[in-house]
């Protein structure tokens, strides 16, 4: 058999699958891929669906990573057409989840699909209905299923969209880290004309700010942009201008390059703010949520294959970046080398999201390419 | 005739002249030295009750300035008696206003009305009903009804509660100026993992204000500690980490000493903001208010005398201090030299404010004694 990859797209926008509520898109992945003899199983977690499917039983195994979820659309009005009507106008197919990532998705299921029954070692995919959102039941529930059956990869792509504005122009072979710290300093209360009566926490938090952006935190690696830190959240609560405040708060945003672990930046986070107490008396208290580790796929083979197919099908090598934020790639990183790649990503998130009828049937070639040079 | 300064203040405190309900005691002071023969002109000003009273047509002029209005007196369950009862327990009497300031504004009128028919020159007595609130229309109103009716003063005592502790330890010869900035930064929102497109307002307020903040403003004067500058406000309202905002705000109170004037500071606070501005790109907007610059009257024969009265009496001499906030004084300083002396202020402003009967006695002495000085 084989697969549209435009219609399957036209499909699975149709199914209105709003970040969670995705189980209709995941079952419609499913029938497509058990009538094609892929051998199915539904890793749901605290009601994410998830889907594992599997074609072959040899190794090496080359997997498949992406979501059928979406963001909301906000105000339909606001569309110019159903924002899950799927509708081609122009040679462009418009709706949500359009290039974020159903299309994604759909190329990649009907390149395999064609590959599978020849493929002399595995093919795999893991569908997620919850990438959007939490994320916690989604790709990760997946990848601990397999861990538990004994089910792996040699290596994974992701389908998400990767391109700025260009088809070809960017692939990604890594992701920066983030973390975020919550401080909030103490001091004691007074009025502000008898400041050696009081403690001001702002001016400790402005020093302790002054600090940690007075120098960049690296100047970037190999593969990584340098890391930044922003300082998104300061807040009092103080209205009287001659009262200085007992406590004050303040959050800051890093994104992390592989120079760095969110441990030792949490370490120095809290060393600075040591310092800063030692100096002014006022005292910090740190909350630090990690969303995840840096992490790269070092060129080789793997980004060779993905550079070389893309180049052919498109004219252009792409760039390997690390630029950008989150994906499950995240995740994946932990179990084999992983790659992004896929379709032009301006609209994603946006009003009319969209996407180009010729480039899905692009990247649906791009991944015969890969899946063809990776068994080769 | 002659007035009893205790009963006088135990009257006064039964005015319940909250600010700026204080006709009542304002009438009362009007009746007492009417009774003794002083010409009385009410000099009233947007509902505010001021009093302007004289005894004698020569020169020299000696001043007096006092308020009768008080602070709100919280929970009056807090207090171990009634706020307005004025009773005296174990030789201390207690009172909304027993030291801040209706015991001065008494003690002052039993000296003046003692020694006014033998006065070669004149006493005049300013009192108002606004200083605890707005003062826009208290002393202010006063004064300007006297300039424009040819009144004058060549000096002015002032009765606030000026020792922190001990009678006598501590006079006032002038108060730090007094000014407030708010500040508004405004960069540009984005995506903190892409800060290169945005432009983060709390960075460039962070770096403003450490410049602010870095290095003290003067090391003091030959009658003034050291200004201070205390940040009392920074609000942002973001809650979002991963969101750089658009705006943030800073309140910033300066009290600075005679090295420094609002004009000068206003300007310094703009060239700040013009740096980080040039360096950052961020704008800032300062709305700057002044509530009165600083002021000193030095050390001299008026200083001397009174600092002679007060050590004659109490067996100290006092200091003669600078420190503290703000009073009518900064009024009375573009018009002649003005020095405040007065009670023990530490129960001012608080529950179960009270005074010594014995320091009403000491300090009616010590303005008797001065009265005699200045006409000696």
């Amino acid at each position: 058999m084989s697969v549209d990859p435009v219609a399957l797209t036209q499909d699975l926008i149709r199914e209105a699958s709003v970040t969670p509520d995705s189980a209709g898109a995941v079952a419609l992945v499913q029938r497509v891929l058990e009538q094609a003899g892929f051998a199915c199983t539904r890793t749901d977690r605290n009601g994410i669906p998830n889907l594992y499917a599997r074609f072959g039983t040899a190794s090496p195994v080359l997997g498949f990573n992406g979501h059928v979820d979406v963001v909301p659309v906000g105000d339909p009005a606001d569309w110019t057409g159903d924002p899950f009507g799927a509708e081609i106008r122009d040679g462009t197919l418009y709706g949500r989840g359009a290039c974020d990532m159903k299309s994604g998705v759909a190329a990649y299921i009907a390149a395999a699909v064609e590959a599978a029954a020849a493929c002399p070692g595995s093919l795999v995919l893991t569908i997620t209905g919850d990438e959007e959102g939490d994320g916690v039941d989604g790709t990760a529930a997946i990848l601990d299923w397999m861990a538990s059956n004994g089910e792996r990869m040699d290596a994974c792509l992701v389908g998400e969209p990767t391109c700025p504005d260009q088809m070809g122009e960017m692939v990604k072979i890594g992701r920066r880290g983030s973390m975020t710290a919550w401080a909030k300093a103490t001091g004691r209360q007074g009025h502000s004309a008898y400041p050696h009566r009081a403690l001001n926490p702002i001016h400790a938090m402005v020093a302790y700010l002054a600090r940690l952006t007075g120098k960049p935190l690296d100047g970037g690696t190999a593969h990584f942009d340098p890391s930044t830190l922003q300082v998104t959240g300061f807040d009092t609560g103080n209205a009287a201008n001659n009262v200085i405040p007992a406590t004050t708060r303040a959050m800051v945003n890093i994104r992390f390059n592989d120079d760095h672990g969110s441990a030792g930046l949490s370490d120095w986070l809290r060393a600075e703010a040591a310092t800063v107490t030692a100096d002014t008396g006022v005292t910090f208290d740190l909350d630090i949520k990690v969303s995840g580790e840096s992490f790269v796929t070092p060129p080789g083979p793997l980004t060779d294959l993905v550079q070389q197919a893309v180049a052919a099908e498109t004219g252009r090598t792409p760039v390997l970046s690390t630029s950008g934020g989150t994906s499950d790639a995240r995740f994946i990183k932990d179990h084999c080398p992983v790659i992004e790649v896929g379709l032009v990503g301006s609209t994603m998130h946006q009003v009319d999201e969209r996407v180009e009828v010729a480039h899905i049937h692009q990247l649906t070639a791009i991944y015969r390419r890969i899946i063809a040079g990776y068994f080769a």
